[in-house]
């Protein structure tokens, strides 16, 4: 393991002429997830934390509930070109009685309706499987707090400091305390990862916390959050308007563009404060 | 269609107070692609450009080398809620001859591979599928070109203006001509537009061209690029390992951090010239 990061040489070229150096490169490897012995999807991800983010998958793909859905999960000996083991392949065996995923294209959306697939079947979906109701939450957040989140998940996300390469999650509570940051080269990853912790840790439904993201809010970002009872999530960039959409129809709090001391809410905006007001002296 | 961006009030907060403005979202919808009937993938996009996209996602899986290959792409009618044709759902009629995708989990990487899934077997993979050989493009582009490229991408992104929120990616020549940008909420849906439209327009290989993308360079964009016979990736933010390992052994340009005058070359540093030298007045 310890693969997070690779070293190689690059030609570093600016106004002033050329030269190599040495640079640190986020690593990105497949990992195989298998459920109860069969290949269930392949994901690029930066090896670390892959039990996290089997756990945040399954929940968030509405296989398990709980980390009890899950018997075992453990590396598989998948031996590479050098005959040592990739650490790529972890197998997950589920508990009795709970349902192996179906992995059929259609399942997303054809499960809940029979006309042609569409923004509305997409939100239809979600609201069938999510076993929460974040709309119920009641979390409240001050903007100031809002605004420091982005400093604050910049400042635990580790490795992004040496590659400048790897999107970050992380959780808050309403104070803006951290409660736990994952980085991965994959945005889904990131947040897999986070809510995987957040299962193994039984804080599922992740009530009164806000999920940060580096990068923008698309409508499966909001899906995950909505799957783990996430009541706000918060992104740097813009949102779509479909994670605008299921954001709305779940009763979750989305911000966008949140960026030094502003930032844009879209749908929820009763959980947040009004700016504490700046005392003259 | 015509549903790139929808229009929603959004409550802006700054440290001068809330208010609720209209604001612009990038659309984004579900589209399904059908292959001879059957559903092989359902990508959110944002709408637009869905025939390209179609072309460019069949080349990049190795399904189709040319547009020949494709007898005909046209939207099923797939009504929605409200009755009206939602424009979702593309079905792909193959030519004759042309083998339909094999949608199992396991085809990326266990075809080459009896090994647990590695990035060793990802990149065999990619070399036993592309029909191109970037290594042989006799491209040469100047640092000055490849520093223009990201401002140029950016000014051909028509709906980013408008809403901040959408990838770009973008094919130019070596003298830094744009031939033809496009935009989406999916990184990897903005290049399958691009190579989807070079497949139309009969440019495939991509001999001469530079791939230039907005974000990351990731082991898929390479893959895409490669699948088009693109001699050069650029980007305005890191690579990861893989996509840098992939590059290499596919002999490509792959150019990171491309902002302001500056870059970093991974690979294929011999298609970068000398700098011009700056003449003294």
């Amino acid at each position: 393991m310890g693969r997070v990061t690779v070293r190689r040489p690059v030609l570093r070229v600016t106004e002033n002429g050329s030269r190599t150096r040495p640079d640190t490169l986020a690593a990105e490897e497949p990992l195989e997830i298998r459920i109860d012995g069969r290949a269930l999807s392949v994901t690029m991800r930066t090896p670390g934390n892959d039990i996290e983010l089997a756990h945040g998958f399954l929940l968030t793909e509405s296989v398990i509930a709980d980390r009890e859905d899950v018997r075992s999960a453990r590396y598989c000996d998948s031996p590479g070109p050098d005959g040592r083991n990739t650490y790529n392949v972890l197998d997950v065996l589920l508990a009795p009685g709970v349902e192996p995923p179906d992995t059929s294209i259609e399942r997303n959306f054809y499960t809940t309706s029979s006309c042609g697939v569409c923004g509305k079947a997409a939100l239809d979906s979600v609201r069938l499987s999510t076993r929460h109701s974040p709309a119920q939450d009641p979390l409240l957040i001050s903007p100031e707090t809002l605004a420091d989140l982005p400093d604050r998940l910049r400042a635990a996300q580790k490795v992004f400091d040496s590659t400048g390469g790897l999107h970050g999650a992380a959780l808050f509570d309403s104070e803006g305390g951290l409660l736990v940051c994952r980085e991965d080269v994959g945005r889904h990853n990131a947040v897999d990862k986070v809510l995987g912790w957040a299962v193994l840790e039984r804080r599922v439904p992740l009530e009164g916390c806000v999920l940060m993201v580096s990068g923008r809010a698309s409508f499966e970002l909001v899906q995950k959050a909505a799957m783990a009872g996430v009541p706000a999530l918060a992104a740097v960039s813009a949102p779509s308007s479909l994670a605008v959409e299921l954001a709305e129809e779940q009763g979750m709090t989305l911000i966008g563009f949140l960026r030094g001391t502003s930032m844009n809410v879209y749908t929820g905006t009763h959980r947040i404060t009004e700016r504490t007001p700046t005392s003259v002296s």
